[in-house]
């Protein structure tokens, strides 16, 4: 007996009605525990009253809604529904609503799913307000140190965990979600891949085989600023422009290593036209999907800079921002979530993500992978951020597919 | 009969004592049309009640006080007592009370001068607080276009008019101050490098062949911001490494044209870590002091600028900021300072000033030179801005020696 098919033309009704709730004339504002998030998690309450499913919150904040199958542990499927500010109405909210469309499939199929379904819409995956991502599946996978963020704060000086208790969430606690795994036997999650490569390949879905590993430092060079006037070009010591020669030089990392390598920050002091900068502050963010290869670039980078600072005679200093490693996709579900894309497209692609996902934290004690749409001329987290509706469709038809073959398998 | 000296000793306490009233542990404090700056000028009147002599105040705040001398016009030496914030207790300073040490020496000396002397000190050279550098010199010279800086507010909202109003300055009525050129003949000033030349090459005074011109733009690199993780290297545009390159081609010009080019602004947009920039605006400073090199400078950096838009395809807009002509001194005052350095020093050193001066603008309109003494470290416009007693002593007395020979010349 075939698996019902996801309403598509459904899914994507209910994320119009969404944005039509919760975004403005700048965008998607569902910033994570603030009020129209609020008002986007009470329209999936509503949505999931149709079909008769009550949401339970986790310790973390994450809602969940169970569909009961035929055999435990569940096939969890979701994305998160918090978007960051002036945001695209399908970053997130499109694999909450496309999950919600299997469960509400099943429930009106009026059979059984092979297996128990769990609708998941993980709290705060943009980070946009605290600067920490993946807040609520790394809850779950157990990677979120409360030590780590107890201490921050928003832009408006409050406490992540004044906001958080205003939101039912008692940071010290939110450990307490992993406990929730015990249920969950996989996980899958679709998405739009806020990148241009699928719509440049003119492809309507790809399945992912993981999320790139990401070192992202920043360097600072320490030379002396002067007068720009006053001082001969031959006895500066010019940070900008050390800085500058790094920045060309890590651009070329990815030619030798593959994975990409981006100096999005540059910062000089005193910063002014009339003198030569004294400081320079780059950022360096480094991605590839293989950690052997992500350490060769990283060596690269610190390479590049150190000798970027000693032609100019700076002193060169080194900070660490953030560090994962690269996560791997079961490649069982990848197999499947490919041969899904290449039943209902005709075409078999796969993608390793360059951004990261929830889907990231659940891989570290799940098998799970994800499929993702193409981005329209690549622009994510704006709101221009769009798809066609025939490739969402036909995306959402592949993630159906794929969840019906992951409840077969075993 | 010989001139009498100018006692350096006496010139260097006046200072140190205006650093005591008016300075703190930051440095000097004599921000033009502020309070400790009026205290600056206060002291500066007790020294001339000293020697008999009242200060006037010109339409434009400059101050003037003249020994009558045995001939008109007379001859004006002086500089500026504003300082930048936290600046260094020489950069105006000094030729101010070498100056006033010069008229001290002929009141003292119970002889008449062969010519009439004018100390003058210029109001707002620095254009520290409402950014209009050169404010009093250029008015005398009239070249200061009231229209330009009428809009003018400082950092703190208040308008140019009324701060200037509350020091006694009618700004409609700046330009009424070039009317007292017609008492002056040739204006000669003293002034510490603010650079590293005259200091690495061991020298005590220079003579200064005038000030290099300049041209100040800012470079805006259009090209797209794209997320660090989704976007592949091959697919970008991006600006900042458009500026970076740019950057280092823009430093290169002066290997083949001479003078001096500075890139000491540079702003990413979106400017984080995680972003490709979409947009950055560099800054382009170049001095020369030739006019016909100035401009293949100012051709080359425009060159270099779309030369590194297009390889990126990126949009290139530019923006002007300020640009003033070279100007070179009278070549016989500048002849009459070499000869005074060199039977004062031993050495003769001629410079160009990379920085302006207030002897730019009088140079203009009077026959006009300056001395320069040696930056230690090339360190100005702060705190630890400073020259050797020894230095300032010999520079002093060949100030006093060409003072002596202008007045003497025909």
């Amino acid at each position: 007996l075939a698996s019902p098919a996801i309403d598509a033309g459904r899914v994507i009704a209910d994320l119009r009605e969404l944005q039509r709730r919760t975004g403005d004339a700048d965008g998607a504002q569902r910033l994570c525990w603030g009020a129209q998030w609020r008002v986007a998690r009470e329209y999936l309450q509503e949505l999931l009253d149709e079909i008769g499913l009550e949401a339970t919150r986790d310790a973390a904040g994450n809602l969940w809604a169970f569909l009961e199958g035929e055999r435990e542990p569940a096939l969890a499927v979701g994305s998160h529904i918090d978007s960051v500010p002036n945001g695209g109405w399908l970053d997130g909210a499109y694999g909450v609503m496309a999950g919600l469309g299997l469960l509400r499939a099943w429930a009106r199929s009026g059979r059984r799913s092979p297996r128990t379904l769990a609708l998941v819409d993980f709290a705060d995956e943009e980070g946009a307000r605290f600067g920490r991502s993946l807040f609520g599946s790394s809850a779950v996978a157990g990677t979120l140190d409360v030590q780590e963020v107890q201490a921050l704060t928003d832009a408006g000086g409050r406490s992540i965990v004044q906001v958080l208790a205003e939101n039912g969430v008692e940071l010290a606690r939110v450990g307490e979600a992993a406990a929730g795994l015990e249920h969950i036997g996989a996980y899958l999650e679709l998405h739009i891949e806020q990148g241009p490569v699928l719509a440049r390949e003119g492809l309507q879905a790809a399945a992912v085989t993981g999320c790139a590993g990401v070192e992202r430092l920043r360097f600072g060079f320490i030379g002396q600023a002067a007068h720009a006037g006053t001082t001969p070009m031959n006895v500066r010591h010019d940070a900008g422009l050390a800085a500058a020669t790094a920045a060309l030089e890590v651009e070329r990392i990815p030619t030798a290593h593959g994975g990409v390598a981006t100096t999005g920050e540059l910062e000089l002091q005193p910063g002014i036209a009339t003198a030569v900068a004294g400081e320079a502050w780059l950022s360096v963010d480094l991605r590839h999907p293989d950690p052997a290869a992500l350490e060769l670039m990283l060596s690269g980078a610190r390479r590049s800079c150190a000798e970027a600072a000693t032609s100019r005679e700076c002193r060169l200093e080194e900070i660490a921002i953030w560090r994962i490693e690269p996560i791997a996709f079961d490649p069982q579900l990848v197999e499947l979530a490919a041969g899904a894309i290449a039943n209902t497209t005709g075409t078999e692609k796969r993608i390793t993500s360059g951004a990261l996902h929830d889907a990231a934290e659940l891989a570290r004690v799940l098998p799970a992978t994800m499929i993702f749409s193409p981005s329209i001329a690549g622009i994510s987290h704006a709101r221009a951020e769009n798809t066609e509706d025939a490739d969402l469709a036909v995306a959402i038809a592949a993630f159906g597919a794929l969840a019906s073959a992951v409840m077969m398998t075993e």
